[in-house]
């Protein structure tokens, strides 16, 4: 019914004609409104709306989310009416989400106003009719707003140093190779380092080992593999974000910092966490369903760059490996994903 | 969420304004497309669609259904392709009926191929991707394309001519005034005539008859009161079309003359009839579901036709007397109007 895959207009415009809604998305590495844009025109802009898919707390804090994409849109040229409505009502509409997207009688009186339509400049947010924030500051607290708790939400079965091991049982073996700011991975079969039967990481030839464990439902499901691309000399990450199950997801060069790394992530009940040497480096607390903070999004954006200078300090040369590390898990992007209940396959939509 | 009723273009644009969708309509009586037309501009098409509310088959003959409404609005100066858009898929989005309203992958294969786009000359139709009808002729007859048996559909509980009578309670009684040429109609206090303390017709002031008897379930609800504007000098007409509830209603200068009417319409099950002295003298059946005929589209129109005169033979000088009668029992529409339960204080939303 709609895709948020479109890179071209052509691609585009052949699945509008098949009465497909088209997403143009511009997330954080993703960006397709420059070449989308011109699909809006007068006869099918109600049929395209907006999404950013995924957008770090960095872009947030400098750029916007959804408000950043239509102040694109308007510089590229789109009425700013035009350019809302998209934001607003055409999404509402195909999500079918009745009273959102528009003012009018018998809507959500959930509202901005803004001192600038050309720039959207927001003075003041309402929710529910009541006025929530002002020139960028709260005025309700969160809590106050909603009392749904979405926190607690790391469950995972007590388990042993042992259940991350993989025992060798092949000559050869499937390892996801990264390719740098591509969300696609590659299949890589490498010979594996061997020690007492079990694969181990070789660091020299950067084949760090990766773990996904489930941590929804405590059912101790364990997928492990081995991963080519981050370039960590030593420690471990570990993270609850993991399109699009968001179980644990972690890469190290030992075991030990692995399991130390995911420990601090249920004690934590979800965020993002750094290891060496059996120790805590670092770590930033994501305690809302294991994704999201209550803290002030500066805060959150200093702790992931403090993360991301530990982590590279100890040798990783991606530029946002979080995010790398996030996406390994997302079993519908070739070619190779992992799961907690193994290696996907992901060409043949299969488990290895 | 939307409104057929608008009439100038005013008050269509505050109903879009506040987030109403709007159908812009072009029945047999109201025409409302020159009006509301300047509306579906580039910004708001998708909000307007069409329909017809009303439309008698005589103007489905020499006209069309909606197809005709697209016809008028490309000769307004709309582009064909969002004329249709807006008979179509416009419609089939706004009532959610997935698959219908476009050409398109997991759409229904239901299909008109045209000569000519500009006059929407249709030449072939295809339902569910099988060919039905070419060049105005049914390849498939209706019985092969629809198995929903929706005859049967008249239920009346079993009456006597005693039933039809009102006993004289009061000096004066509300009659409902027919005002020529439009749908609502006026709330007029006559001085009944009695007769052995029963009201009766009163040909001389045209102080008619009007009965209306529940017919889906056979409750025996009557409903009974008198209507001035019909002009009948003797006979008696009866319907099963009687919006928005479809009871039988008719109108006459005496019970005997309903009487036989109301019982015709039963052995028919559904129709039009014209009874005088006693003589059924003409009728239309409609069998599926009290409203529609299986018999083709010219011969239901030249049999109303010849209903429409034997009607006029008899004093009644409306040019429609049908369409006004099957309006009488519509109670939204002010004055008063005439249901099963009896007679509504439309003003007052009120049975009197």
């Amino acid at each position: 019914m709609s895709d948020h895959e479109c890179t071209t207009l052509e691609e585009a415009s052949e699945k509008l004609k098949l009465g497909m809604r088209i997403m143009i998305r511009e997330g954080s590495s993703e960006k397709n409104l420059d070449a989308l844009i011109p699909l809006a025109d007068d006869n099918n802009f109600k049929r395209c709306f907006f999404v950013v898919d995924d957008r770090n707390c960095a872009d947030l804090l400098v750029d916007g989310d959804v408000d950043a994409v239509i102040r694109k849109a308007i510089s590229a040229g789109i009425d700013p009416i035009r350019a809302i409505q998209m934001a607003t009502i055409n999404t509402a509409e195909y999500f079918r989400l009745e009273g959102h997207g528009a003012i009018a009688p018998g809507y959500r009186a959930n509202l901005i106003v803004l001192n600038d339509i050309e720039n959207l400049e927001v003075s003041q947010v309402f929710y529910e009719g009541c006025l929530v924030a002002e020139r960028g500051e709260m005025i309700e607290p969160l809590s106050r707003i909603s009392n749904m708790d979405l926190t607690h939400s790391v469950k995972i079965k007590s388990f042993e140093i042992q259940d991350l091991m993989i025992a060798a049982i092949s000559s050869a073996a499937p390892v996801i190779g990264i390719v740098p700011d591509q969300i696609i991975t590659k299949r890589r079969d490498e010979k594996p380092k061997i020690e007492n039967n079990y694969i181990i990481p070789d660091v020299e030839r950067d084949l760090l080992k990766l773990i996904v464990m489930e941590r929804h439902r405590a059912t101790g499901n364990i997928g492990r593999t081995f991963v080519k691309g981050f370039g960590l000399k030593k420690g471990a990450l570990a993270s609850s974000i993991a399109h699009d199950s968001h179980n644990i997801i972690a890469v190290g060069t030992n075991d030990q910092d692995i399991f130390i790394a995911i420990n601090e992530l249920e004690r934590l009940q979800g965020g993002l966490v750094i290891t060496a040497g059996g120790r805590i480096l670092g770590s930033l607390a994501l305690p809302v369903a294991g994704l999201l903070s209550e803290e002030p999004l500066q805060n959150v954006v200093q702790r992931l760059e403090e993360l991301h200078k530990i982590a590279a300090s100890l040798g990783c040369g991606l530029k946002s490996p979080f995010a790398t590390l996030s996406f390994l898990a997302l079993p519908v992007i070739p070619e190779l994903r992992l799961t907690d209940k193994g290696l996907v396959d992901v060409n043949r939509f299969e488990l290895i």
